[in-house]
């Protein structure tokens, strides 16, 4: 990382607390909030000063050994008890990022099939898996650059959405790794960052975040896309993900498919980097993912000052999900799958790493 | 109009000045600028104080009348002379719209034709010019929604980008036009506004207008028009227009395009809404319309909070060019031109109205 960590947890298992970076607040201030309690993690998944499905999850870990600091002295099934509650909780925080479930069933089974002395150990033992999730989140970070890279070739320049970065992750991002790794490879290469209404992520976290690393960036309006496009400037778009269904439908920042139809329209490969946690084999298709909706005031009064009528009506999703159909490559830590559809992503997910 | 009027000549020729609603200010604060020189109006230009084709055409015919007052008492030739030298500064202002020609060319064109005893009297005409030229402005926005709302039936849901509204000219508009036209014939619909980022034209300036008249109308980020298109609710997209070539092409503001791309690929018809005055039968197609570029703080800092990395680079084009072949309405004060080519604008045009 380059001088910023998104997340990193600071003490022991009994009395650390989570620190994060208040994303809020880029790229004028840098503020970390200390979460000492899951209410406090709580509001800074829903406001948004973690965000990004990987840190989300990485977040959600830490969460679950926050919320159960207080029962290191309670029998295991009182200690069990409260683990399940606080992951009720946190499940609630955002609907639409599978990464967050994933990583607290994973501290949840933990749980269960550990065998402790006692619930202290047992803790202990939980903030080890925590951090072991994080571990595998950078890794999975590296790797999803170190595949993603084969698409990018010195001289491209590249679309980007919202924010798939560092930011996003506890490691280098997806999307925004492919570029890195590029980057680490000595390849030139040049950035299209949308700014990504209504919360401007990517004029305020991913123009910043490439920037800190010296890749040259352009910050467009979302609607100046298809212009670009038009323009022959853009050879590849790359986005993030925040849930995948079995046959390769990506839930991703509201905005994402309309990019992906002007990919298509434009003959432009459309690419999507997540890591294999993101799927969701439950869901057959796009169409069952829950899509979060926000709140009006992102809309009419973004910017601290209002700028639509009162009582307007809005439509604020905070998600979109894109047909496989529109996808050219989706890149994970395992690979890349071509063309993605459910028969490619089942057997990518099912060989070993 | 509807308790707000674009622009007012307050006075006679001599002293008169003109008054202009301050739309950067809408719909917070109403105040009107009072232009008494011709580099006040210049700079409401520039800002955007007054915008929209139309409306940028009519002020500009009144700042002819503005810019000469100061020469009633010069002999015909010094007068012209100073008319022409207001025309070439003025046509400076915004390089995109040709109805600001086309008026300044209209009233060139008066003077120089016009038989009077003396420059005072040539003045007082040039003012009554404007004043026609206004009231033209007028009626061309009645017909263009008594033409377009034939194609909106009730139940319809509209999408709209930017500001094509009553503030868009002197009179009802061009898109909107369409929309206050068939609101009045009885028919419900409902709209989607784009915001429309840099500016929120489409926030500030469309939700607050169709807000005014009663009509249902959703604010979306630019970025949420594919999803509210692809979930079924989206009939027609209607926009106006900046200067529309021989062959169809139409500029409009940025994101217009990619508009169109996306009504296209979702089968929705895609219609333009403009005065016969923003042809411009000189240019063949779009590739030579001159696409403005604007600064980078309506980017990095469009609302008083700067919300990008200090240093990034922006790119801020004001306008992009939709190609005809995905315009299905070409909507003039002389009527409908369906699938409009060449030979349909050419035939369009030339017939009397």
């Amino acid at each position: 990382m380059v001088g910023y960590q998104t997340l990193r947890w600071d003490g022991d298992a009994a009395t650390g607390v989570l620190r994060l970076t208040d994303q809020t607040l880029l790229p004028e201030r840098f503020e970390e909030i200390i979460c000492g309690s899951v209410p406090v993690l709580f509001e800074a998944i829903l406001a948004l000063r973690v965000r990004g499905a990987p840190a989300i999850g990485v977040s959600a870990a830490y969460g679950v050994v926050l919320g159960t600091q207080l029962a290191r002295g309670l029998g295991r099934d009182e200690f069990l008890t409260g683990l399940h509650s606080v992951c009720e909780e946190l499940g609630r925080s955002r609907p639409t990022a599978v990464n967050l479930f994933f990583a607290l069933d994973r501290m949840s089974r933990f749980a269960v099939a550990c065998n402790s002395d006692s619930s202290a150990e047992l803790h202990d033992r939980l903030l080890a898996e925590a951090q072991q999730i994080e571990q595998e989140d950078r890794e999975m970070c590296l790797a999803i650059g170190r595949h993603g890279s084969a698409l990018v070739h010195s001289g491209m320049s590249l679309l980007t959405h919202c924010n798939a970065g560092g930011l996003a992750t506890a490691g280098d991002g997806t999307a925004l790794a492919v570029m890195f790794a590029a980057a680490r490879e000595g390849r030139q290469l040049h950035v299209f960052a949308d700014e990504t209404r209504p919360l401007l992520q990517g004029a305020r976290l991913t123009a910043w975040e490439l920037q800190q690393r010296g890749i040259p960036v352009t910050l467009i309006c979302d609607n100046m896309a298809a212009q670009v496009m038009r323009e022959g400037r853009v050879d590849l778009v790359i986005t993030g993900a925040d849930r995948i269904a079995a046959n390769g439908d990506a839930a991703n920042k509201i905005g994402t498919y309309g990019l992906a139809v002007l990919a298509a329209w434009h003959g432009i490969p459309f690419a999507v980097a997540a890591p294999s946690s993101t799927f969701d084999l439950q869901l057959p298709s796009g169409a069952g993912i829950p899509i979060e909706q926000r709140s009006e005031s992102e809309v009419t009064a973004g910017f601290g000052r209002r700028t639509a009528p009162v009582g307007i009506g809005v439509y604020n999703p905070a998600f979109d999900v894109t047909p496989a159909e529109l996808i050219r490559y989706l890149i994970t830590e395992r690979g890349v799958i071509e063309r993605p559809d459910q028969a490619k992503i089942a057997a990518h997910l099912a060989a070993s790493r």
